[in-house]
């Protein structure tokens, strides 16, 4: 494993040493403020945003000629699809710009660091400004890439012996997920009703149809496309890095007692379609180049369209998870790294086009659920409480399993090490609300 | 169940007897012609089709005055998405006002009928003109409401007696497919790639990646949404039909050997991304009124989210499937209804929604295979070949194994009876490429 040592670059922009939002990361997303309320696109920088409309507006561009005039269009936007459908060099440009304008000594101060007027309206504190969902989401699939939960879970169920099927090793088992009801973090979701068998053992089996009582989270990381390929055309998996636009964090949420009764045989569908939380700031794929990785190791001769010639295709991001309950207690019930991954983004782009499924820009691929192997690792709660046979010790003294009602779900992803530039993903925060009065 | 007999309605507009698009039909689709390449809503009449954006912007909706203005705006857009977006009470008024202008005894013969400048523009062969996806789908969802197919397939691998999963008959079982790659009838698709087992009893289970060699068709209903609902607030399942806008016949293409390795435990992926296939014309909900029976008989109390007070819940359409090789034989291989489905369109929309989960205008959902009980009703290969142990003999004295190289399939469907007006979908239709060169 690589460590990623880089020294701090200084900005002229006030940044704490713990900031998600260094001068190395740049990420980018969609606002609105109270003085404006039209959605338009910003970066993160420490403890501000860069609102790009006016900045692009107001001539920031300036000194990047050959984007000018498209800065204007794409950054006027209220998702970030257009701006993706530029390309991977065109947001590397991009980016290593918006780092030498507010950069301590940037070359071109008389941009932004000496134009007081234009860092009036365009530097904006994030506390004023609301996030919202960063691209328009065509199609959302889930893998199940995140070898050490698929095992976890399989033991539960099946034992060790036979945890993983036979498939899961060969190919990254994905599934299509819900694109509409994705949303951005601190959007609050209301517990869903649904059928859920209350006696399992019951002969025969009859549901129920009730608010569901095992919600629990799935800590994932989310990947944005940016490159569309056309319909019977694979992307080789060589070349699937240009299809990635950045990253997320994601919590899909599920409801555990609504999938056990409906998934036979086409697999979860209103357990998790009521809901998927990404964090707002999509980290563009160049800012974790800094931090790759190898990942788990697969004891199988892949198949030659899976085969990367890179060893590091994974990431070491470090990951939490925060349960907040409603009166306020605050217990990190998860600590581990997205590095516990069995296929890499390549594979999974490779795999999910290989019969020729046409990707478009703006999908979004979630790992599906990342856990490492010991307690305290584990990224669903369904593995915490071994499927809700124990409970989860909660920081005030109580316990619990699953989520209730008023329980905040925080994750947490940053690489690199505090005293070198932080590139890092900011907060994937959601409630549980009580269920509605089903009428 | 009841039969439609209406009398024929006569129009201006020749229309043969056996024409699906009778003037009581009125289906909406997108089109472009070799003279104007923009894509562009129109309606289907006979063998004609009426361009709406030239009858729009030549005043074609003069005696509609509340929706004059809006018509110039919702039928220059390349998608149906703003039209129905504008809700069943106006598609109502707006279909019954194009009857009135096509009409034999029109009432405003100067609109269309004895305006022969705007006939010459607006009125065009279906010949000349290229038919294109109706509307832009947010998500694609495809149920399991065959239950004959259900019971069939079932019975193929677990025996009669375990043929239906324990919550089939409790709740409409779906997932989410894929919206990218959904296209329009006549656009060829190539044999995907995939992994196989193509020794399913070696120990252990090995995959070789290969093109598809159980390629098969899953005859369908489609249905798009025309109004949306809040994340978090259900639809009830009678209000359900405000959300219908109308309904397409679709071939959900299955690769069935990449199906049986990938699909454990996550349900159909690479196996059905490859491409499915939708007529091009809509038939609005109204259109088929007429025509309402009861579909499948449920042992089971429903949950009282799924309860209909009505219960004729289906729609006779008779449906035809004709395998068309590449030598040009033709085999009817299907006649069946669509009123083969245990659930109906309210109780899909009931039980999508239960949890919260948002419908989108332009979403699209699938019925899942729609079977009878008896050979030749099959909607799929899978069942007429038993799972590949039998032979489809063809017309032309030869016979195969699922769908070959060059193989088009034909679905037709329509409703009422010739004498009277027809209701029909004109035909879905898609061939079957060589796989491409994988490098």
């Amino acid at each position: 494993m690589r460590m990623a040592k880089m020294p701090t670059t200084k900005s002229w922009v006030a940044i704490p040493p713990s900031s998600h939002f260094s001068l190395a990361n740049i990420p980018f997303g969609i606002i609105s403020s109270a003085k404006d309320a039209t959605r338009r696109p910003a970066i993160a920088i420490g403890e501000h945003v860069l609102d790009l409309a006016a900045f692009a507006q107001s001539g920031g561009f300036q000194k990047l000629p050959s984007f000018q005039y498209t800065a204007t269009i794409v950054f006027t936007s209220s998702t970030l699809n257009s701006f993706a459908a530029l390309g991977r060099p065109t947001h590397r440009t991009v980016r290593q710009y918006l780092q030498d304008v507010l950069s301590e000594n940037t070359p071109y101060p008389e941009v932004l660091k000496d134009n007081s007027p234009l860092r009036d309206v365009a530097l904006i504190p994030q506390a004023e400004v609301q996030n919202h969902l960063p691209l328009s989401i065509g199609d959302y699939t889930d893998f199940f890439a995140g070898r050490n939960h698929a095992f976890n879970v399989g033991t539960l169920f099946r034992g060790p012996q036979n945890a993983l099927n036979p498939n899961y090793n060969h190919l990254p088992v994905a599934y299509h997920g819900r694109a509409s009801s994705v949303v951005v973090s601190g959007i609050a979701l209301h517990r869903p009703w649904g059928q859920v068998l209350l006696d399992p053992t019951a002969d025969p089996k009859t549901p129920s149809f009730v608010p569901a009582r095992r919600i629990d989270m799935e800590l994932e990381m989310g990947m944005f496309v940016t490159k569309e390929n056309t319909l019977g055309h694979p992307v080789p998996v060589g070349k699937a890095e240009d299809h990635i636009f950045g990253y997320v964090l994601m919590n899909d949420w599920s409801a555990r007692d609504i999938q056990t009764w409906e998934y036979v045989p086409l697999g979860p569908f209103n357990a998790k379609n009521f809901g998927t939380t990404i964090s707002p700031w999509v980290v563009l794929a160049d800012a974790l180049e800094p931090f790759r990785t190898e990942g788990l190791d697969n004891p199988n001769e892949l198949q030659s369209y899976l085969r990367e010639s890179r060893k590091e295709n994974q990431y070491d991001i470090k990951l939490e998870v925060d349960l907040k309950t409603s009166d306020g207690d605050v217990t990190t019930i998860t600590r581990t790294s997205s590095r516990n991954l069995l296929w890499s983004w390549p594979q999974m782009i490779a795999h999910h086009t290989a019969g020729g499924c046409n990707l478009r820009i703006g999908d979004l691929f979630g790992t599906g659920t990342i856990s490492g192997s010991d307690p305290g690792t584990y990224g669903s709660i369904l593995e915490q409480t071994k499927a809700g046979k124990q409970s989860i010790k909660l920081s005030g003294g109580g316990e619990q399993k699953f989520v209730q009602d008023g329980d905040t779900i925080i994750i947490r992803g940053v690489a690199g090490e505090i005293g070198s530039d932080l590139v890092g993903f900011g907060e994937c925060a959601g409630t549980i609300l009580p269920a509605i009065q089903y009428s």
